[in-house]
């Protein structure tokens, strides 16, 4: 068995970050070597000997902490919101500026949702029908969740690159609301029921079968198996990945 | 055993009335006597000796059929539609000079589906939340399903008679159409899919819970049993009674 | 409005005692007067003035808390397992000698799951097939649950009530197991796994349709709302009620 | 537009084969140049101009058939049971005289179930639960299914090519057969329900969270998009396939 990684979980006072130290904490091929909240500094990271960094601080500092990282030769997984085009380009450069250096950004460490995601967007090449239903606790504020909009976007994407028809529907008369929203040609149903956390189906029919895929999302705890894999795969892939899709086989 | 019920189809060259007159053919306790279809004259139900008549006929004939069953003294198990306040009333008083004589006027004979809106009806009493998913084939014409809209209306009732407040639903911002219909207060969306027949599902969410009642309907066989169970008890049954739940034992 | 419930509860201490303690001081109608645990003395029910009492102790005490209770005219709603044949016997003497008070001693006080298995016993009655999957996380040492025991006994009562047939199996070679545990006739399936809590599905099937019953426990407060409506209910239920279905209104 | 595929379909008289022959003849990228039945001689496929053939005939026919169509340069979708890996080898041989002529041999051309199938074993590298729910109506004589029992063998190959250990269950005490069968340590269980055709669940649990993929089958029909997509394929795809995944795209 070769060493443990060394790792530091950045932002480890938050709610993500202290789920990180306990499961990084945990793994028997990694060691947690430093755990820093808000005001500490950055080189604490270094003096610790860190290999390895999960950022999981806030959007204003995420920037900072993952190109300190990178500068330093540390390879980075990355949780935290904010990465648009224009910062991704610019890490993009520092990253070939260090060869050998990794980094992962990824907006969703949930295995079961990426793999779905991944999933519907496969299968949706093959189908006739395809609708999303997503179903969260009743205090969300928006309708669809997030997911539910990029996964739609997704299947309207592989759908429109094979050259899919849009999915039937003979609708001459409806409630206003009754099919849903429509996200790229796509029908998006929320569903908002108390005792609910956060859950998506994608539902694909074709002449004689349907082919339906569910994805429960029950505690936060879901999304360390994500981080873990990420860690234990960065260092193999230098350069900027987004996604964590990018380090799953998918296909055979 | 007693002697078989002596059956008369009413409207059997219909697709419904093909397949009672095959579901009536093949009960053991019951003897088919006659079938009869658009021309035929009632008074080969007579002749044939029927005491009990299953009309699944048109609108337009409909209650000229069951009102000489009735003055006959024939039990009358009717699926044809068009039986408004108006015709059901001027029936009624048709069975009050004909005591001992029973109709049961049903719009929904699937017992799956008739169960199902019964219980969602009383668990919607206990719960916090409920919504409602009803998918179909994509050749529907109207959304949301009538039985959709009947559903979420008993349950309204249910809600209101119990002093059940509305389900929460903190949603600020959404797409148009993503919360789906709201029909008497209850959220309702309406899936359309290829391969697909009828199906519903009422979901009831409660802290740290979910119930979820779900019906599929694949065939128009999935009527007849309750179409049987009908012929089996109108006779015990004086009178008019609308709908197939008035037949069943919900209680204990 | 009329003057808040006074309740304490007993059995404060454990893990069900402090959510009800929790549930009972945020019910607008309810005032938490005691909250005793192990080696407190049941008189302090009486000083404080509780009209009602809620037992979540342990079945070594439950008995003598419940006699205290009755025997000073307190209503009592209770969750402790033990109360075999012979000591529901004894308190339904001790309530005949104290006329106007009740007692609810519930199994189970998850309104879902209570409800569940109501609707599946009654809708037994009018399906060919049951059968029952039950899904728990895997540190769950018993296969079937308990609770999937019970429905089955429950359901395999009811359709020997109604001269049901078993439902139809043409298996002919099977790998041992594949077709589940039999119990009193109905076949279950045990499912663990881990992400999950507790659920369950009873599956009717019938010519062309299919009713799904499902229930899915995520949390420890869903027993709450039950102990709630006990409370609410008992004092208008002299005698001895057991199962919290006896306070629900399955029926129409 | 390309010119029609010219198909013939062998086996046209049987069940599956007067599907394609219904099938192929609404396509409107291909035309059915010939359908034989039992006794017909494989000449007039030739003489038909046909560049492709669907092989749905019986065991016993099935290898002289595609033998005849790779001979004269024809491509084969063949959905005939019976290819062991002897006439798989010898056909193989055969193909690589005939270079630039393809075979497709499938045993399942339902393309949710194909796709369910691979997905499956994609997520169980993931997940640190897997288990198997089928299900089917009662006539069935065999328990559980075939592609129950290929589904969990493919599972069970990629969880150990990817060092996954077995999924968790601390069972002490069970009821004979709840915990279903056991197919290469994959729990695999078998419900009977009247009213149902053929489904599979495949569920995936993790830490706080469950991904199910679902895939249901209602009808023959189902296979035609399978075998339409196989005989567009095929023409490109020089030698054998075995398994329509061959021909999908999984990845990304």
């Amino acid at each position: 068995m070769s060493a443990p990684l060394k790792v530091a979980v950045l932002g480890a006072s938050g709610r993500m970050g202290a789920e990180a130290v306990k499961a990084v904490d945990a793994a028997t091929d990694m060691e947690l070597v430093a755990a820093l909240g808000r005001g500490d500094k950055l080189e604490a990271i270094l003096e610790a000997g860190a290999t390895h960094v999960v950022d999981l601080s806030v959007p204003a500092s995420t920037e900072d902490n993952v190109r300190f990282a990178v500068t330093h030769g540390l390879h980075a997984v990355v949780g935290t919101t904010g990465w648009d085009d224009a910062k991704r380009e610019s890490l993009t450069n520092l990253l070939a500026e260090n060869p050998g250096t990794g980094v992962l950004i990824a907006p969703n460490f949930a295995l079961g949702s990426v793999l779905a995601s991944a999933f519907a967007a496969t299968a949706a090449r093959y189908f006739e029908s395809v609708e999303i239903i997503e179903l969260h606790h009743p205090n969300k504020v928006d309708a669809p969740s997030g997911t539910a909009v990029r996964t739609a976007e997704l299947i309207a994407a592989e759908r429109a690159a094979a050259g899919v028809a849009a999915s039937p529907d003979a609708t001459e008369t409806q409630l206003d609301g009754a099919r849903g929203a429509v996200v790229d040609g796509i029908h998006v149903h929320s569903v908002r029921l108390r005792g609910l956390v956060a859950h998506q189906e994608v539902l694909l029919g074709g002449e004689g079968e349907q082919l339906t895929l569910r994805h429960d999302s029950y505690d936060r705890a879901s999304f360390m198996p994500g981080v873990l894999l990420g860690l234990r795969t960065v260092a193999s892939r230098p350069g900027l990945t987004y996604g964590l899709d990018g380090y799953l086989e998918l296909g055979r």
